[in-house]
């Protein structure tokens, strides 16, 4: 993969779930704030990768900060983020101004694998999309009115990031207004008429929203380094 | 709730997965078998529960050597397992001979919560059956055909155990035969036309089938105790 990659990291969250003063995104795991590692992820992975963060504006000069105390040294963007995770995506795409992979990912999964990151440029090469996803551990079933009803979970996808697309391809998608029915870059790109391909995730790369999501991301870093 | 209340636990697991010769239901967790450990969290609940383990004939032996080795102290049955589960479970309920609530648990979820315990009996003994579930952190997609299509993960249950039943339904619902298409007890209640209810669950309340999932009950060990 020689071309060109973009990685807009959005890091908007408030963490009112994490009962922190401290946005989730700035929380310490294994002694270093987990943007930072989510950041060096994609970095050790390519050096090449341009990093755009999307941060709110008011989080800006705590993450400067950070960036001195830590001594971190990666180079990125910084851009302000907006309402909603559309318009910080958005915003990070208007960075991009060159054809190129673009890779949209969640600030707080700093432990997706390099394995994920090379399927899902690999396959946005090849298909125009990659969406990395997981199998539930778990029986699923599926509220239908006041019901439920079984569903087989081996047709169950749990979606992770990052979601990975051909440049002309995401832009185009977001060149239109915000709908709440929006949950990822997934379904923007689904409104724009793309089919999306779907891509081994790895386990570990789970969401950090709860203070329990950060013990587990503490057990798992331990055996994924 | 003073009716009389019954946990059957299933441990009858090979360990494939865990790349394991020791069946994942004996591995240590925090230093003790895990399967002590959930043996432990429904006996501190409530030690007058009675509790019948269906442990395959070929670790009987095992277990015994275990019981002494950590003078495991709380009193259970244990009777043999069948080819699949759906006849573990049946050969646990021939132990059930009075009116009661039956909890039907997995022997690798030693990290249910005492909420979930309590809520999952209550909830059996109003309405007649009570299945825990979480909802996904992650957003979710339906396989259809080749492709795939996004799905409110709020309509979207991921399902755990104990599930709870009265007695007199639970031993109805088993007294027919095995059919693949049951994942669970639920499935088997369902067939014979019971509703299910549903109730919540604790996410830490993870089936322990990988040694990356054991890693994970370490650290969510710590917090919860």
């Amino acid at each position: 993969m020689r071309v060109k990659k973009y990685c807009i990291i959005v890091a908007g969250g408030s963490g009112r779930r994490m009962k922190s003063a401290v946005p989730k995104q700035f929380l310490l795991l294994g002694g270093r704030p987990l943007l930072m590692r989510t950041i060096e992820r994609f970095n050790s992975f390519d050096d090449t990768i341009e990093i755009i963060l999307v941060l709110p504006s008011e989080h800006h000069s705590l993450w400067r900060g950070l960036i001195r105390e830590y001594s971190f040294n990666i180079s990125h963007k910084v851009i302000s983020g907006g309402q909603e995770r559309f318009h910080s995506v958005k915003a990070g795409l208007s960075c991009v101004n060159e054809t190129s992979l673009v890779a949209v990912h969640d600030g707080v999964r700093p432990l997706v694998s390099h394995d994920t990151i090379w399927r899902c440029f690999a396959d946005a090469e090849e298909f125009g999309t990659a969406v990395p996803f997981v199998e539930p551990a778990d029986s699923v079933r599926i509220i239908a009115g006041d019901d439920s009803r079984p569903y087989p979970r081996n047709e169950v996808r749990l979606i992770q990031t990052p979601q990975v697309f051909r440049s002309s391809l995401i832009l185009s998608a977001y060149d239109r207004d915000f709908d709440p029915s929006f949950s990822d870059d997934a379904s923007v790109a689904e409104a724009a008429g793309v089919t999306i391909h779907l891509t081994h995730g790895n386990r570990e790369n789970i969401k950090i929203t709860t203070p329990e999501d950060l013990t587990v991301a503490h057990a798992l870093l331990g055996i994924m380094n």
